[in-house]
Formats: structure tokens, sequence, C-alpha cells
């Protein structure tokens, strides 16, 4: 039966779900941020995302901020659009609002550290901070490897929703699922939003080999995979090491491995990435995008901050995590970008 | 302390060992097999091989099949660099009569699947065989993410030595590291071979995407990774499954993951993946391909005909890897190569 959904924030990935939403026949109402302003505009004059190259289909409905309840009304759930550094704002402007027994899932990746070390998804923390208003409410999400404008383009794309309520979970799986938009189910929220949030370092580390080849060889020297294909190793083993930490079920750590895939090519972060390998400073790199948004920054950051918290409480040996701590000094100390490849090797023997 | 190292079969991959072992203070002899006989002509001549950009370290000395005996006096060990078509060449030709005291270090990549369904390593099909000769002796094996021209090129890899005796896996892992060959150890010889072999039906399936994109979208439409990260993590998925019942390492798992990583890259499986995925016959791929030897197809086939007997015993389910039994079916049953993207979801809700 077609559902009613409305996303609120009309940036690139909660517009471009738009697209599986009503296409397999629901109802779908877009609701732009306060910051979103102008696409909402345009959305209303063009009926096209201004930075998709395809049109929404016809019949998707605009909403302006001001009209979000509006919006919500008599809707089946919510998808919650907001970047990563909406989280608050989403919190206080529409999770403290929004009727409880409305189901909510955010497509938001990230993760916070508490100061212990500890690190929750935002599902955690936006049902922690409502419980202290006296709200109970579970917020569900979705993790996998998806780009945006792929999932636009129709591509065949492979995500995973997690959340407490199974029979919550099959009914957003019924109304999203498409002939290209595939959907696993899983109650392990920590996990999935373990795995898709621990990536951005390493797809930032493996990135700078990209760089580095351009450094040493000229940015004509072609194919080189082999120290991608090490720094992809090594990515693969230390987020294993995290995700183990997270509890998270070998599924999620399979989803977050395509995820690193995907963050390795499709994002932002590979051009930071690249800048660093080339030798450019953090500071230099960040001049150069200007105005790029860099969500996997603060959650690398974060990452790291965790983890040298728990290894100052004798949690974790930050030599299980020399790419991490790579990343992290290539980033905030000013270390040059070439790996510690030598530090990537095990011994395993007797 | 330098060592003597001759190399057996000088294709590319043995031929581009000759430069970290060279480049370390070795004295290295590169001996070619009777197929190679214009390239050791040629390298004596321009001390070059063919294939490569670069000429080999002036110092590498060059034989012909017919002086492998001389080249083997006194070496320290002995390095295989047949391909999987020279298996059995290398039994009779050159492990039959070579002293079992020296050690033997294989670079060659395969399986092989006995009656029951059981995939055993080249170094355990030696064994075996040999053994039945009264012979007793070990071979070691290199596994990992490495194609030769990079490694030619001195790009940053990142392998990993497999065999039984830790005192020879360190004597050649001190042999063969130079700051851009990085080497671990594990005596996990099933499960290195393992992990570096079962790739290849997966990077075959995922460079079938990138065919598939162009067949929809044409050869212009630019980044389409969302439908390759899933077909990445469905193989890393699969490839898990298949590990664990190898018994593999976790550590062998990730340089395998990393090994897949690459050959979507730098091999050849790619080429044939994107012809099939573009809808190209096997056939038609092949004569588009012609001469170009495709190793990696047979070890896709050894794997699946080993499973489908697994299965017939009942010791495994076929639907547990949709994606293997998918690539079998482009290869050999005529089957178009839209992948069953559908058949990759999990569902670990309770």
């Amino acid at each position: 039966m077609p559902k009613k959904i409305a996303i609120i924030g009309s940036g690139m990935m909660g517009s471009a779900l738009a697209f599986p939403a009503f296409e397999n026949g629901n109802e779908v109402r877009l609701v732009g941020t306060p910051l979103d302003r102008e696409i909402i505009d345009e959305c209303r004059k063009v009926g096209k995302h201004p930075k998709f190259d395809y049109p929404f289909p016809v019949g998707v409905k605009y909403y302006q901020f001001e009209e979000w309840k509006e919006a919500v009304e008599g809707v089946d759930f919510v998808i919650g659009g907001v970047s990563s550094f909406g989280v608050d704002w989403f919190l206080e402007e529409v999770l403290t609002y929004l009727d409880p027994s409305v189901p909510v899932l955010s497509v938001t990746k990230g993760l916070i550290n508490l100061e212990d070390g500890t690190l929750i998804s935002y599902p955690d923390y936006w049902e922690r901070e409502l419980s202290k208003k006296g709200i109970v409410r579970e917020v569900c999400a979705i993790g996998g490897p998806c780009t945006s404008y792929e999932l636009v383009y129709h591509d065949q794309t492979e995500v995973a929703f997690c959340g407490k309520n199974t029979k919550v979970l099959k009914m957003m799986k019924e109304a999203m699922q498409t002939s290209y938009y595939h959907i696993s189910l899983t109650n392990d929220v920590i996990g999935l939003e373990s795995a898709v949030a621990l990536k951005n370092g390493y797809a930032l580390a493996i990135a700078m080999t990209i760089g580095l080849v351009n450094r040493h060889h000229g940015p004509e020297a072609g194919l080189h995979f082999n120290s991608q294909a090490a720094a992809f190793y090594q990515g693969v083993k230390e987020m294993r090491y995290l995700l183990e930490m997270q509890g998270a079920s070998r599924d999620c750590e399979n989803i977050g491995i395509g995820d690193l895939y995907v963050t390795v090519y499709g994002g932002r972060t590979r051009k930071v990435g690249i800048l660093l390998g080339e030798g450019k400073t953090y500071q230099e790199a960040m001049d150069i995008l200007a105005g790029v948004t860099l969500e996997s920054l603060v959650v690398s950051r974060r990452v790291y901050a965790a983890m040298e918290k728990k290894a100052e409480r004798g949690l974790v040996d930050l030599k299980k995590f020399p790419m991490l701590c790579h990343a992290a000094a290539v980033l905030d100390k000013g270390a040059d970008a070439e790996l510690p490849w030598e530090a990537f090797t095990f011994d395993e023997t007797k």
C-alpha cells in the first residue's frame, strides 16, 4: 500500500531519496531546512534540484521549513535528511515537536564521541536527548554505499536500514525498495552506524596514496593501484578492529567495507586526501576546496579523539591503528602524507 | 647478509620480483622457462623485460632454461615465477630435481579443486605430488595485492609470505623487503592462498558493473560507483564465507580483500568483466581479448565447481553465494551480466 513520506532536509542525499520513494508509488513531501530556501524555491519553479542532472519525478511536493508541520500531517514516516552539522537543529526544531508515534528514518552519517571515548550513533544521541525532555522515541537510520547523484541516476545501490523496531523497518523497506534501491535490514543500530562512519579516516588515507603517486611520479603516471590496495587492506583491518569494539555484526562490517570503497571514489574526502598526498598542508587543501563541507573530517577527528581517550584509559593499543593515527597526524599535526607502510605488515607466525 | 636468489620463470611477476630482490643487495639470477626464450634473449641484449617500462637493475644475471641447474647452484632460495598454467611443468621439470633443502617461494596464485570439492593450494598440491615420488619438501608462497608493472615502478606494495617454516620465512622477508616492498608473514598457507585466489570470480562480477553502466548509460556516463561498491560489498561477504570454510586467519582475509581491490583495477579480469557487462557473450569477449591469458577464469571456475560439489554433498548452501553463482552462469551458461541485486540484501532482524 502506498505511503505518505515527508523528507526533512533538501540537501543532496535527502533529495535523492525522493526518487525511490516517489517512484515506488508513495506520496512524497520534500521539506527544506531554513538553509534550503533557495533549493525549495527552485524545485517549485522547475521541478529540479539545482545540483542534480535530472528533474524530480512530477508529483513530488515541496515545502519551506515554515510549512513542515503541514508536510508531516498524516505521514507514515519522516526521513531525516540533514547533514551532520544539522544534528542538533534536527533535534531541537523537528524531533522535539514531532509526534513520537511517527517513525523517523535518518540518513545522517556520523558518530559522537563521549568524554570517556565511547562512540555513539546519532539515533542514540537523539534518543538520549529526547528522553531528557521526557520524550520516548526511536530513530531508524540508513547506512551503506550510496552517493546521492548516482541514486538519482538510478544506479544499482545496496543500503541497510537499522532500527530497534523490526515491524517499522519492514514497513520502510516495503515503501522504499525499487528495482535499483536494495535494502537490507538490521536491528544493530550502533553496528551499522559505526560501519558507515568509521570509514572516513580510512578513505582519507587511501585517497592520500593517489596524491602520493602524483607527487612521486607526476600526474601522468597512469595506473597505480598497489599502494591504494595496500592502504585499502590496512583500512579494512583497522575498521574491523574498531567495529569489533563497537560490537558490529558481520553484515554491518561488510556494508562498511562497501561504504569505504565508494567513499574513496565518490566523495569529497577523496579530494582532500589527494591534495594532502600531493604535499599540500591541511590549510592549503582547505583553501583550495573552499566552500566544500567536510563532514567526513569531523567524524575522522572524533573517532581519533575517542581512540586516544580509550588508549589513555588502557582500553586500546593505538599501535593497532597506525593508519588512523597517521591520518590524524596529517590533518592536525602537519605530518607528511607518506604512509607508514611497514607498520601495516603483520607477523602471525609461531 | 646478502643472499643468492634464483627466479625461475621470467613472466611479468617473476621478473618484477628481481627488482626488490636485487635492490636489497642480493645476487639475482633470472631463469626463463622454455616459453621465455625470447624474453631472456632480450634481457641479455638490452637488460630490460619487453613488457616493462624500466630496465632491470644492472647486475641481474639471465639464464635460459637449459642452464637452470647452474643458476640454482649455491642459492639460498628459489622463487617460482610460473603462471598457474605452468604448475605441473614446475613440478616435473624443477621441483622434482631441485635439492629439497633449498627453500622455494612461489608466486603462482591459484587453487586446485579435488573431486570431493576440497580446494587445495599449489604448495599443498606440489608437496602431495612430490611425496608420491618420495621427496619431502615444503613450498612457501607469496600472496597479496601486487601487480607486476607497479612493483617495477617501485609503488608501495604490501604482500604476505606464507609457509610452514617460520625461520625460512623470516630469512626470505629479510632478503626481499625494501622501502617499497612490505612483507607480512603467516604460517596459514591455505588461508593466504585461498584469500588471494578466491577473489577472481568476485573481481569479475564487480568489473561487470562497469560494463553494465556503459550499457545502460553510455560510455560517457562518468562516475558510477554505487553499483561497484554494492558488488564489492557482496564480494567481500561471499569471500569471507568461503575463507571461513577454508579456515583462513583474519589477517589473510584482509590481504584477500586488498587483493580483490587491486584485481578490479589492475588485472585482465577487469577487461573480461567489462565486456561481459556491456553485453558481449563469453566467446565474443575471448575473441576481443585474443592472446590474453586468463588464469583468473580458470580459478573462478574451479572455485565454483568446488562449491557446486560441496552443495551436492550438503556441505554448503549455494544461496549464500549468489554472486559466485552469477559469475559462473555468465561465463558458462550464457546468462546476462545484470547482477541479482536483491539477492545481495540481508535481513538480520529479530
